[in-house]
């Protein structure tokens, strides 16, 4: 796979006179319009993005999740995806998260003065295959250059709406002691996948970029499950970890997370050991965490199986009134030991 | 006025044990907590913000205007306004130019390492004092650090979203020739603001910018005039030159400006001349153009002449069938000459 080029995209990029961007192209006039024309619109074409008004009028009713993200991940290309592709899936699953289906996105970008049109290019087809797989339309946009030195290539903003499914009843407030925390799959492989690139680590077989739409999953199960699923999250930033302090925290329980439940693919797990860090810790970018009524927690976990990415979903932990605002962790030898809430950051950039 | 604290703001700050933003801040680990729980969040506070979700759920009914933009002003505090407002508002009027009241905001940082907490402070509380003069809510965000060097102090994307008057039948195809352009004040204040501060020019009476929200008048319009409104558009970058170009190259039509009816105030008009511009091309933030049938322009600029900032309303030109795709000035001696579709970058990073 070339480094800065996501696999599988091979639309040729049109022939311009500039080979890399200027502060004219977001000056808002000639050529703005003409890196818009040439470049974007087309390959994003929508009636909403053809108006090309101040913003687009979508129709919707009742319930709708609106849900924002910047991403500054660097470097921009990395195993298994790129900005752009992080950039669709990252904002698609905060809505999926919501129980909603992503419907609509704004795109944003941030350029630095000088990056190639060719990586724009190949981030802009990173956008629309994952528009296309995610079955989400990008209806408005804006384009901002700064100089260089005061950017670091380009960095996305995406914000996205969907409407809830009308059996979702997801909140914080409806986990309750002895819910079951239900894992959608392998820790770790997103910001694995970054670190080896920037540090030119070479495994055996490559470990990839987990990036990846999960609404389809998502809507499944609020279908299926309806109010017996309390909360979705997708452990992105600071991993599963951070979702369970998070949790742990503002409802004043407990966690507890069982060691040998975690599913982790052994080449992860060995560049985790090799960097000295704790898999939990390291951000995800095509996970999510259920928590869900005991009662009903084998079944969450055999439909998430079901799913072309969920073969190694599984039941990691438990929901307690004990310990309130703590994480646990079992250890297979029997120990337990509290996972510390950490400040610090561990990879920085990773989306 | 202090040159990085907005005017009117005086919540204190509350006592932090550190003085900096960090890469650590944008870690989503304990940090972020910290940024979000003690300085955006309560300052920010709604039911939705505080539900502290991966997104908002909202409730909406029928179109619904969306729409985003990037800001990357520099410097960072202008005379008038400061990033903060500015990010407000240009969304706001953004969402105010398709026929809606701006309702649903999400905002998304994207800080550089080392930015001083007082300023992040002090951009937040213009962000807070412009949501409440526009009645919008900030919804659902997003914060990321980057390292020094990799940005420029601090990036804002707002992404609003608000419900469609419905009277309103906006649209540029909608534009006819014989249609009359209507602005609703006076030019180029913005732009010249953010130039004089980095210019270090000072003028006899202070050239502030016009950031303010417009949806108050434009709701108001449509109200009024329903679909004798054609379309309205704020020109921001580019100016009212760049939105002329852009209809007529759109709607294969000519437009036609009267530079004797063109308001500007003395100082703007003084600065651009000292400074080699012409005002039609420097940036706005607090104007908008409306395009409308001519029997109904005059109540149109006398409806406009009522608002708080419309007293200089009037019309200052007309559509025309004529030499389509481009823009002529008829100059106060009775010469008309071609307004030119520029491609370069007058003022960078003026929004």
């Amino acid at each position: 796979m070339s480094s800065d080029k996501p696999a599988g995209f091979h639309c040729p990029m049109p022939e311009l006179n500039f080979d890399t961007i200027t502060l004219a192209h977001g000056s808002g006039g000639k050529l703005t319009r003409l890196l818009l024309d040439s470049m974007v619109i087309p390959n994003l074409k929508n009636p909403w993005l053809d108006e090309q008004g101040d913003g687009a009028v979508l129709d919707l009713n009742g319930p709708v999740a609106f849900s924002t993200d910047s991403f500054v991940v660097s470097p921009l290309f990395f195993p298994g995806g790129c900005i752009g592709d992080l950039a669709v899936n990252g904002t698609v699953n905060d809505v999926a998260m919501c129980g909603a289906k992503p419907e609509y996105l704004s795109l944003s970008f941030i350029i630095e003065e000088g990056l190639p049109v060719e990586q724009f290019w190949n981030i802009l087809m990173a956008v629309r295959d994952a528009c296309l797989k995610a079955d989400v339309k990008v209806v408005t946009g804006d384009t901002k250059v700064v100089e260089r030195g005061k950017g670091d290539g380009i960095f996305i903003n995406t914000t996205g709406m969907g409407r809830v499914h009308p059996k979702a009843k997801l909140a914080s407030s409806r986990i309750k002691a002895g819910d079951k925390v239900i894992l959608s799959g392998p820790l770790a492989e997103h910001g694995i996948a970054i670190m080896s690139k920037r540090k030119g680590l070479e495994f055996e077989s490559a470990i990839v970029s987990d990036t990846r739409p999960l609404h389809s999953i998502t809507q499944k199960l609020v279908d299926v499950f309806g109010k017996k699923v309390h909360l979705f999250r997708d452990p992105t930033r600071g991993g599963v970890a951070a979702v369970l302090h998070e949790i742990a925290l503002r409802n004043k329980l407990g966690v507890e997370i069982e060691e040998s439940g975690l599913p982790v693919h052994p080449e992860v797990a060995g560049a985790c050991e090799m960097l000295g860090l704790d898999p939990l810790y390291i951000a995800n970018e095509g996970l999510f965490l259920t928590f869900a009524s005991p009662e009903n927690a084998d079944q969450i976990v055999a439909e998430i199986q079901n799913w072309a990415f969920g073969k190694q979903a599984t039941v990691i932990g438990t929901i307690t009134d004990e310990h309130p605002g703590k994480v646990l962790l079992k250890s297979t030898i029997g120990g337990r030991r509290v996972l510390p809430d950490i400040s610090g950051e561990i990879l920085p950039r990773i989306c």
